[in-house]
């Protein structure tokens, strides 16, 4: 019933009845850094935002304008966050949305607002206001992936992707934009994601499948363990497909789950692969864990150790540092039991170290995607989690942004 | 009452009836690599151990030594951890003890063991035991620093220092040595800290006292947030002093318990110093929290943040990611209400940013020692974390230290 993932510039507006624009509005640096989503009828909407006491006044502005379980548009700006600027900020988010409304026509209520980059500067309200101008000139039916570019931070490359399935007949595409790299700045990371649907289905049911997505996708992704302030994640559903609305959890709702959970894992694998510095992907996929929480810690503590993506980077094949990592990760597990491996070679076995060959490991490690797997044999449940390789480059990425 | 801290080479011999050494029995590189540390009588005797799952036999096997609250000596080898070595790495480090214990004549269950090094590989028994051997003939007074050196694995410096202080007119010594570097092999850091003290104290007191001081002082020293298998602090109080014995909480037993935390506090600022790759060593204090919990939460999340430390190599004053670490760290904190500083330079007031000098912000972080002060007046308890800077050269030691 669900298609294939594609990776594909047309992402978001390839859905019925959305556009996009993103434009230069010259925040921080020259290139694209204001975008706009827009879907023409009023759309279903549910979103996710950031678990850091330290909300930035976007955040908290679009959940209240969440509430209602609708939206018409999104705003996006790169190169500041709007993020610890008080009460100027939250007027200037709101400002934000204003703008856009009045461009479209629509309430300000309707109106996401999402920014990435330096925690604490205010926002340029002028080129802010004249890139919305623009942008809203330029919305199209072509615009995801200018869309895609005006979001990217530290990004080195635009992460799009697109699912495409049917129901009842009718085909139904849910497209996604996302950035990442690091999990706050200069490294203004922040990792937002924008998923457009032309499916019908009621905003219970959305929320419910988003939360279902996000906890196996988005937040099994790690970079470097740090939170943003600015984090979010928002997905419009405005039924232009044509099919009769999903209303229940039946076939057609898991079909729509199915292809949001391809499309925000190729997303989340995109952010992994590109963070900063990285010159891998790694996946950490760990087996037969009491509950799905256990293997969840087991594989984000692995993911999360400098030690464990350093010795990837190094190609060195440490098992020891990735059953050290099993065992602080506060998982119900039991030590003798544990196998390790690193792609299909196996390097330990109930908890201790096996013979194995240093070459076939070698080689394993020099590819760009790089697979552990740990199995608890305590349980059925399992998890992954990506991560990347920590190199030089994220030292030097972030020893000096700001300047 | 309590006398200043000395950086000594005397450190764990000073206090009396105290003898050590520190021999090359060679177990993986050709330096000093075997320490035996013995108290001419028996000690009241406390220890703390790793608390990640997965424990390495010498861990297991000297908690259940230290069981009766007494000990008379610890051997220690660096180089090979004995970690997830299964049940032959359990008799090994029987072996080690019951080694030890025959040159002293005194029972094995009074030998403590300790072992830091690669994770996953078997002791070399006979240079074990050759080493032991050799360490008992070079046993003396003066050996504490030869111990200090035995057990470096990454570390650059030893670490060693000694206060001293009266009881009812005597002069007590407690003095230490420790090893870190990483929290991890090849770093096969691990942190190992072994304390002596002629004061004579119940052995329940002296738990209790090594716990209170462990939560301040050791516990509060991250270098990269991994928990290691072999992690061991071990104190032993032999009485030789000559003051009636501490048998409860009055104020000799808090002169003991400040001399011990000042010990301790000085060798977890030493292991914070000489992380691995390190440049700087970075003090976080967080004041006015509501609770120990939640300061220290604030603390050890600032410290613990990759942002944080690579920002303070390039002696960048960013303070975004100081709030947004004390954000996700989980304590009850009031976003808008935090105060931070770097130096006295004060960055940000009620939680958004100050104009502040970036000139002196540059040469407060161009210093060796960096302190950031997170106010959340949000309470009145308090709590210091150690760390170190993230330097090119962290990732150059992890990327490949087995081969």
């Amino acid at each position: 019933m669900t298609g294939d993932i594609h990776y594909t510039e047309g992402s978001i507006t390839v859905p019925q009845g959305f556009r996009a624009a993103g434009v230069k509005a010259r925040i921080r640096y020259d290139k694209k850094d204001l975008a706009l989503i827009v879907s023409d009828v009023p759309a279903a909407a549910a979103g996710v935002f950031t678990t850091n006491a330290v909300k930035a006044a976007p955040v908290v502005l679009s959940a209240q304008h969440l509430a209602d379980g609708r939206a018409r548009a999104v705003v996006v700006n790169s190169g500041c966050a709007n993020a610890c600027t008080g009460e100027e900020g939250m007027a200037m988010a709101v400002e934000m949305a204003r703008e856009a409304a009045g461009h479209l026509s629509i309430s300000p209520e309707d109106v996401i607002v999402a920014s990435t980059g330096v925690i604490g500067e205010k926002l340029p309200m002028d080129r802010i206001k004249d890139g919305i101008t623009e942008a809203f000139r330029e919305l199209s039916s072509r615009g995801g992936h200018d869309a895609a570019l005006a979001i990217m931070t530290t990004d080195t490359v635009p992460k799009e992707a697109l699912v495409q399935f049917e129901v009842n007949g009718t085909t139904v595409s849910v497209g996604g934009i996302a950035k990442g790299s690091g999990m706050i700045m200069p490294n203004m990371a922040t990792m937002l994601a924008f998923v457009t649907t032309d499916a019908a289905i009621t905003s219970e049911l959305l929320q419910k499948a988003l939360r279902y997505v996000t906890a196996r996708t988005f937040n099994m992704v790690t970079v470097d363990g740090d939170t943003s302030t600015n984090d979010s994640l928002v997905v419009m559903a405005n039924g232009l497909a044509g099919h009769g609305t999903i209303e229940r959890e039946d076939e057609n709702f898991y079909a729509f789950r199915n292809a949001l959970e391809k499309v925000c894992t190729a997303l989340a694998r995109m952010i992994a692969r590109d963070g900063e510095g990285a010159t891998k992907l790694i996946e950490v996929e760990v087996r037969n864990a009491p509950t799905f929480a256990d293997a969840r810690k087991v594989a984000m503590a692995v993911a999360n150790s400098n030690l464990v993506k350093t010795a990837v980077f190094g190609e060195d094949a440490n098992w020891g540092r990735i059953i050290c990592a099993a065992g602080y990760s506060g998982a119900d597990i039991n030590p003798g039991k544990i196998d390790i491996f690193i792609g299909d070679e196996k390097m330990a076995e109930n908890g201790a170290g096996l013979n194995f060959s240093e070459e076939r490991a070698k080689e394993v490690l020099g590819r760009e995607e790089v697979r552990i797997t740990v199995d608890l044999h305590h349980g059925t449940e399992k998890a992954t989690a990506w991560t990347c390789d920590f190199s030089f480059d994220y030292v030097k990425i972030n020893a000096s942004y700001r300047s």
